[in-house]
């Protein structure tokens, strides 16, 4: 599998598990409604399980332009090629997020308290305050990556895989990503993704929803700049004491 | 073992362990009553573990048609073969599904709430809509096998064990289960295996439940034939992307 | 370590786990207090888990007569050991449910709801029924114990461990007690090792509890019998599929 | 990495992660509100997990002077690095608690239950009993520290490392943790390793916390002595099985 296509295809995987948890969670008359963060959170991280056994061994699993980020800050990852990776993750999350619409459109249809279906597609801090709301997704996103560093050895990058022992290689990331969630993910939701959250930003802009929320765009910026700043200290964290 | 019975087991326990966790979730007066999604998530899950651990080093615990099915459109598995383990799996999981029965027998002579005795046999849709409740089991089922072909390296049929490294190898599509149910499960509660839901459906048909539901054979080509496109789709994605 | 001890230390961690749990959840004001059934089976998946990582490479981590039995008659264990594992096994049973009580003296204190106290003992089936209760341990113990030959390939018994790639190997075990609780446990709650029941019982007997319910030595057959029942059509199943 | 570094940051990691998911459950309006003793144990596993991953192969991160202490009676650490080691734990819990803090600052100020803030530092028996909560810790870190024994063998110290298998080895302690919280947790908040109850708290009484609790110091012995004496035990116990 391209390199390109495999990030095209494992963010949709990841985003159809993951935002397709949140809609069974939240919204009306599902078999999952209001069954809670353990869900939601385990969820979560097995989207990104399925994801990285898909993609793994074609493009080392990134999803996450701020995994790709901090590889090519880690000098573990050629800084032409973050374009392209950056690309097929978002149209890979806008994809994934219009797939969950799909299909759980009565859902939506049936689903009146404003503000749910909107929580479908991207995150809102519970509290707004941008200052503190940067601060939760830096952190979040620094123990992502710093601890992909140490799980891959920071040996992966485009064609290397971060998945030793078959698909078993694939479980530490999925438990960094749970603990991220059951900890650190009560403020604002934990992005930890920019096109996690931007790509469902965009596909819920362009749907036709009824009684659709604007799009929060004013918040659109936190859950891009907090991951890429958060992946940038954990890089240099990293080489500083790897050096 | 044979892998014909090795299907035929596997498929028993994996019902056994998986229509029981939904008896215990909904039946009265059982010790898990009302515990949940997580709680039905999870039993589902580790019911597949349960039945790859048995199976898998003798049919290669394929222990639904849509995996059969995959397999030999991608050239992995005989055509020959596909009708005994496709019945064997069908006459598992009617055996399973009369098992749960025989265990529940009381709870489900004290359970008075019309619906929930079939919901122990069988799936229904959250919200009827034939067009949706086919997306569903064709988007869960596709994740499924899409993720099986990259767990196993597409190298299992009939005699090869998608297990590698003992039974640890069959966490991986334990946990792909388990997101799935987590994730996609809240429209038609995922069969995503045609003879999950057609055996048990049989067995509650020839079963004399007092004040049963009739079952609703109406619905009964949905989680059927959703799964085999689901399949079908993923098989072909599967060889275009190793081509 | 020698096996005896190993059994005795490995079932006592087993028991003080597994009752643990219970007595968090059904004991008044603890932390743990009303967290249903999923903390339930979690707890006692794990408890499984610590005791075969402690015991597992010293005597093969059987913690249950049942586990003894099934080998014994598979041709796998040794008939003269039988007698001095079960007898360990029991006093290990015995004496971690003295530390559970120990530890929450203060909680079965305060409890007052009669029953409860005795539940964070030894099991009580959801509806008594002896001929559908003996049904439900032998059902939970043959998926044990058939797995259990099939995790480990046959190939344990007093010297030899069930664990291969260290500490991992003890995780399928537990996964299957996670299934058999998640799914099977609703009915009688899943002694399926006679041990787990009966060194508990012997226990709260001996004790001198405020209040206490009179032990229900009545039903105390039941998941002694049921387990070794089940163990013993799993060994047979299991020699007549490896013939 | 140098061990006490890592150390400070595996420690720090930790207590952001397991101080974090009490945060988020306690916390007014936080994502995670109430969600229960299974977020926090499945929390506070992962926090070890992830403390484990990052300092491994550094440090053989102990991450707990219970852990430091137990591994130098057992004569597998030189007793000349045990008051580094302690050091740099506490100091990375009293960052940790300290993180968390500012990330949930909005969630503390909103919260007006009193004892919810200080639970987000330090731990608080639920029955207040010295000679039990003793009891408590003593059981919890014994637990933890001969399973430890037994998961590394015994070959882990300062530059050795409890992982084999990459990040994969570290799933046991973490199961270990999660097994120790779901059951024994119920009384005391299990503590088990004393910087993680002393380090927040001086970061507590530190802080400048409106209508903060005056952190209850009377209690402040207990999580320390407790855990050191359960390790003791535990390092002693294995000495002698292993002799």
């Amino acid at each position: 599998m391209n390199p390109i296509v495999a990030e095209f295809i494992g963010t949709m995987i990841l985003i159809l598990l993951g935002n397709g948890v949140v809609a069974n969670v939240l919204l009306k008359d599902t078999k999952g409604n209001n069954s809670g963060w353990i869900v939601i959170t385990t969820g979560w991280a097995l989207a990104v399980f399925a994801g990285v056994i898909i993609a793994g061994p074609y493009s080392g699993a990134h999803l996450n332009p701020a995994v790709t980020l901090g590889l090519a800050i880690a000098g573990k990852f050629a800084w032409a090629q973050v374009p392209g990776f950056i690309l097929a993750q978002l149209l890979g999350a806008m994809t994934g997020a219009f797939l969950v619409y799909m299909m759980y459109k009565d859902h939506f249809r049936v689903t009146k308290v404003p503000g749910l279906e909107a929580a479908c597609f991207y995150t809102s801090p519970a509290i707004k305050n941008p200052r503190l709301n940067i601060l939760s997704e830096v952190l979040g996103t620094f123990v992502l990556i710093l601890a992909v560093f140490y799980i891959t050895g920071g040996e992966f990058g485009e064609a290397k895989t971060p998945i030793g022992l078959g698909s078993i290689g694939a479980i530490p990331v999925a438990f960094i990503v749970w603990a991220i969630g059951l900890s650190l993910g009560g403020t604002t939701g934990y992005a930890i993704n920019p096109v996690r959250d931007l790509g469902p930003r965009i596909t819920h802009t362009l749907l036709p929803l009824k009684n659709k929320n604007k799009a929060d765009w004013q918040y659109a910026w936190v859950p891009i700049v907090g991951p890429m700043v958060g992946s940038a200290i954990a890089a240099a964290l990293y080489l500083l004491l790897s050096s």
